[in-house]
């Protein structure tokens, strides 16, 4: 209800600005079809100062519904401008005889209405757009007014006389607004020039707005582009100051690609884009969500997350550090002890021989390593060796030891793995 | 006084600027109207330069008022351009029987004040005017340099003889200035040109002066842009950061929304804009007072505040941290040992049973909870849940007991208001 | 292969949207070439379409070859857009007997391609100039895609009338690119001026283009410029910085002097340019490689490393720590205790007695000193001074005795050198 | 000697930039000073070619000697432009006979030499201004080579025909001049246009040229006014933040004025403009000699210091801490035990009874206070008020301690300082 007002309230706007500024340059005569929309602005534009007087609104999270704090707050903030608006002085004028191009200039207090677009659209995006990225609206704002103000000075121009005599009327208009337009974005052909000093004084104020708002328009494209994509512009920024430091210190070519490769799949890969600081500042509650939602491929893959209950996942999921290993790497070394497990979430693991000459075993996406020495407090029964580029998760002996502790049926679940696992690496050494 | 005679001389030096090009521009005679204000600025300037050498000037926190020093600190400075300026070398070119457009040129000397706008200007703003925003000040002044440099530009224009001759001065000068601006905007219809060289010369410098003016004014508006609301733009900045990243990620839209909602309740609650940074650096005499303006809502609504004394007031609003609490958040369970208690700035608060299921009071903005384990150092009696958005503040166990054993008459209050609830949870229980 | 074929698309894209507007604009009919280039393209594109359905593609890390999700992707993604370019519409509106102007726009479906450059060559930039500044890619791309905008424009321009008519084809071609550029640079000379409403609302549209696309490239010259060289551009603007600070605290011109010429010698030492934090962020195997390239001068330049296997000379690597020292300043004091061996990256350093007055030795380039204490725990037996800037390194005694003791031979190896150096010290004292 | 070298070529390359153009546009002919200046700079051009082989460049703090590094390193670097710029070709090109305008055209090569230009004045600012702004240094720089530029664009439309025929050089010289400007700047009046193909497609280009290098001044405008004064703008930025979090959050306009005067005094004061920060980075030697100029005033204020020796003072100015008290602010509690003193840099202190209404005594600009409780280990015998805004330097007592130590005649001052204060408390006291 609230939000189709609005959307009605911003059309019948727009409108207004579009038709007024027409009325004033063309004096235009009273035809049926104008009083009529003359006669249903004036209603909805009254109404619409009825309701407000009605209309809740939100402050600190709640919402007020007292009337008299409504009321204050109205008659200290639009009130004004909406009752202005509301007058239909212009009809008023034409009742007490006024007629000429002065009297359309009565209509005039309709446009302060266009005042009320931006906050309008402001609180729309907030309630309702939310996730449509907010430069974009604010460029769409931009754009709009910037049109509105460009309809109304080509209607000025009309109106002091600056557009060639005798035309059609659609003629005077695409004049005036190529005029306009010429003018405003500072091409300045000069193939209309004003004549008067009044147009010349016209004339001098649009290149100034024209000036202005480039100018407005040239500082806000800069941080449009800024803001259109901040995750992807970081990680760009971030190889550019990479390469060029590769190059002042004249690594050669060969390492050079194998550092920007590096951060080319750590860019794709879950460590790389900044997830781990969004998060943590994320309350407890939307934290364990999100963390859910975007480990659902790992979730998916591995077999042992299938087994458990929903609970176990929301608190293992928090836990989860990811980490992007190279190719060769060998993360696991047998002999050593443990401290965490790990998850394969994508690529190839080989478990591997101390030496690293034989490959025993080769895991892929949704397997897991390293829960052996976790559970048995033993030394590494193997060494393990990313074969490609990986995105692994890794969970740590203490968290891990929390979780089972809390999970019996995940820690039985565990064991009986443990045991199929001591089997298979029983019979390589035997 | 000194800052009315600040005011006076930027009048005088302003009036200036704008008579003494015209007088060069259209070669007006001596009328008695000129010769007048000729003399009231010459004397008005001269006294000036007399008085600077009696005006005490503030130097690190101090009025320094040691004459020596004024007088050599200003020959050292501004001396030398208020003497020139206070000359009447035209009048007295005059005497001498210069005439003609030549002879205007003599009162060129007078322009050299307008030099003085700008330190004037700002030390005015660092005096009276400190709460007005810098950046407001900063993009005034510019407008109003770039208006007299403007003007200046076209009385030259007309000088050098580039408007048509013949016209009425006033239609010459909105010519010339009319050129001017087309020039400076760079739209330069052509409708207008140079004709001999030295015109020609001169529209080169006033390009480049346009195009230089022109790129310091984008270069300026992006950074005004940028600082009018620097609050509110972090928050935006924010947003679009955490929109992108929640796209990037293909965050379901409606875990989307929730996240976004999050963000825009954080802002709106004193949590989120940057409130404990901003009071950190402040000293602590100052820190007190802003807590005490800022914290004014809820002092007013918690009734346990009313009865402290002024001083235990200030202490008490040093400590208090604010937490944002999303709907059906727990951050109160029954039977765990509590260090904190809250106090509810807004938003509705449920105690609850330990399961959630029952709900055995609400409670309200100015209401506080927890602080009966607090006091008795037994472990919660009740969970406590949010049932919305809520604005609490947190006070800790440990600053609490060093507030209660500096305050005796508190303690008795919070004993008293302990009594009451202990009955209401006995009673719970029976 | 893959490669290849990315290329001949990119030329035959390229081709086509200069080709196809030319064809609009100057109504050419079917000459047999054109008929060959229309049937070649034709062919090339379709076979691109099927080809694409049997192109693996990288997705984390992981080339995807499973033929349904390669098909699912391309026809959700760019399917519809290439077979629209593959369509020969205007050979077939010729086949319908279609003639005149208008005829010719059914071959505008083959722009369509153009849409595809900028992802094309993105993946070509990730795949094989990764150490090509990506910045100089992205300046490319954009005057490259603003050169075919105006070529467009230009044609449309002489499709809807603009040029002089009657002229010849190159001569028109040369006006109609002229008038174009002229509106899209603003500079707008007004010779060549749009009579026609078409003609002005065309002009409009190209104004509005040309300001916003302007306003892109200036909005994005500021970051090409501020990313060309980010490891430079950072120094300048720490020497800003420094410099406006030592004038603003009037610091006299000599030691001003004297303090930008350390920050002069830190940036053209190690441990200036950031290396330390960049390399920190790399994982162990690629610091390794890294740092053995970023100190082969070192390595070179010290016999003791000459001696060292290569295992040995990538653990020392890693803990060497850049420092620059200032002409003067004395690191080793006789007496104390050390803790630390320095490396001679750079520069000359004296041995000197106690009070700085004798000078016994002289070191250079690819010299150490400091290791006598490291090895025996006997305070420094003599002092150490930097006779000029020198970039030294810094080996802790700590990761020293760890290196010593993993390594048996180079163990042997200091040992023989401190005899040596004790000797030499025993006659200077003797 | 190569200071003089570097400045001869760069006026002369400079002054060929803009004689050589200057002859392609007029076909001037032999005349006896034209072939004087030829021979003179073919000469000198040569001279420098040779020198170059014999000249150090400086590499890594060194300057590198040695005959073969210099010469593979010129060979590889400017040697080809530079021999290019030293032929005479054009006047190779008169001897066989070429004439007219294309003759002059044989003269371009010698434009190469401008190209040394950028790295020549780069080398000069950090050998010898290191103390001008760098920003400064790069503005000149640029507008020097547009300057260049626009005089070779003017030239060359001379040369194909753009000026008007038949006028004299000078009224020529400066028509193509203006109508360089006029497009360079994006005016484009249009009263001088191209008319044939190859001046439309020359201004094509020179409009390109103009959006791009305007482009890049826009761009670096930004930057130059934000790197012109960093340690203000940055203060600006500052308040400007305050400034709209205070009237964010509504606070009383009395509270604002005092938050932004206490940041007005931080900012004067020596504890807010960074200082400690940038000593920070600084080494040692150069941090101490920076500390005795900055606290020179405190220094000279504080009579104890006056009798300390040059050694002491050097050590004593790296302890001291900057402090900013705010007017009322008790810093010194009666019965509390001290751990520093205060030294008085700026402003009036008050020693105060413990209830704060009995004024003992008053402290000024080099007073120091709280020596006593550090020296005796009492508690404070009185309290200390700052009565307005004051600068102090803190010495804590563990320094200070470490102070006296090592300096047993200080130590001794120190007592007789004590000795005296203490009898005047007693005094108080009695």
């Amino acid at each position: 209800m609230r939000e189709f007002r609005d959307l009605v309230m911003i059309v019948i706007s727009l409108a207004l600005s579009i038709e007024v500024p027409l009325r004033v340059a063309f004096d235009i005569g009273w035809r049926p079809l104008f009083i009529y929309w003359e006669i249903f602005a004036t209603l909805a534009l009254a109404t619409d100062v009825v309701l407000n007087f009605f209309t809740p609104f939100r402050e600190h999270h709640h919402l007020i519904t007292d009337r008299r704090r409504i009321a204050r707050r109205y008659l200290r903030g639009w009130f004004a401008l909406d009752l202005l608006a509301a007058l239909p002085l212009s009809w008023l004028a034409g009742l007490l005889g006024a007629s000429g191009p002065v009297a359309g200039l009565f209509g005039i207090n309709r446009l302060a209405r266009i005042a009320r677009i931006v906050p309008l659209s402001r609180s729309w995006h907030s309630r309702h757009l939310q996730s449509v990225h907010p430069s974009l609206v604010r460029l769409s704002l931009f754009l709009v007014l910037v049109s509105v103000f460009a309809h109304w000075t080509a209607c000025g121009w009309i109106w002091i006389g600056g557009a060639t005599p005798g035309a059609h009327r659609i003629d005077t208009y695409i004049e005036a607004l190529y005029w306009t337009i010429t003018t405003l974005t500072t091409v300045g052909y000069g193939d209309i020039t004003p004549h008067t000093n009044l147009q010349r004084i016209y004339t001098m104020l649009v290149m100034i707005a024209g000036v202005g708002s480039y100018g407005y328009l040239i500082a806000n494209v800069a941080s449009f582009l800024a803001n259109m994509d901040t995750v992807r512009a970081a990680h760009v920024r971030k190889l550019d100051e990479i390469s060029s430091f590769l190059r002042y210190r004249a690594i050669p070519s060969d390492l050079q690609k194998r550092v920007m490769e590096y951060y080319g799949h750590l860019w794709e890969s879950d460590s790389g884009s900044g997830e781990t600081q969004m998060l943590a500042e994320l309350p407890e509650a939307l934290r364990t969500e999100m963390a859910l939602v975007m480990h659902r491929t790992l979730l998916r893959n591995v077999p042992l997350f299938r087994a458990a209950s929903n609970e176990l996942l929301r608190e293992i999921v928090l836990l989860l550090r990811p980490v992007l290993m190279l190719p060769g790497t060998t993360f696991i070394k047998e002999g050593e002890s443990g401290d965490c497990m790990y998850f394969i979430s994508s690529g190839v693991v080989e478990i591997v021989s101390r030496d690293g000459r034989r490959v025993f075993d080769t895991l892929h996406d949704g397997d897991y390593v390293g829960e052996l020495a976790l559970v048995l407090d033993q030394p590494r029964s193997a060494s393990v060796r990313a074969a490609e580029y990986c995105d692994l998760y890794v969970l740590n002996k203490a968290d891990f030891q929390r979780v089972l502790n809390k999970h019996p049926e995940f820690k039985s679940h565990i064991d009986a793995t443990v045991e199929r696992r001591m089997r298979r690496v029983r019979q390589r050494e035997s």
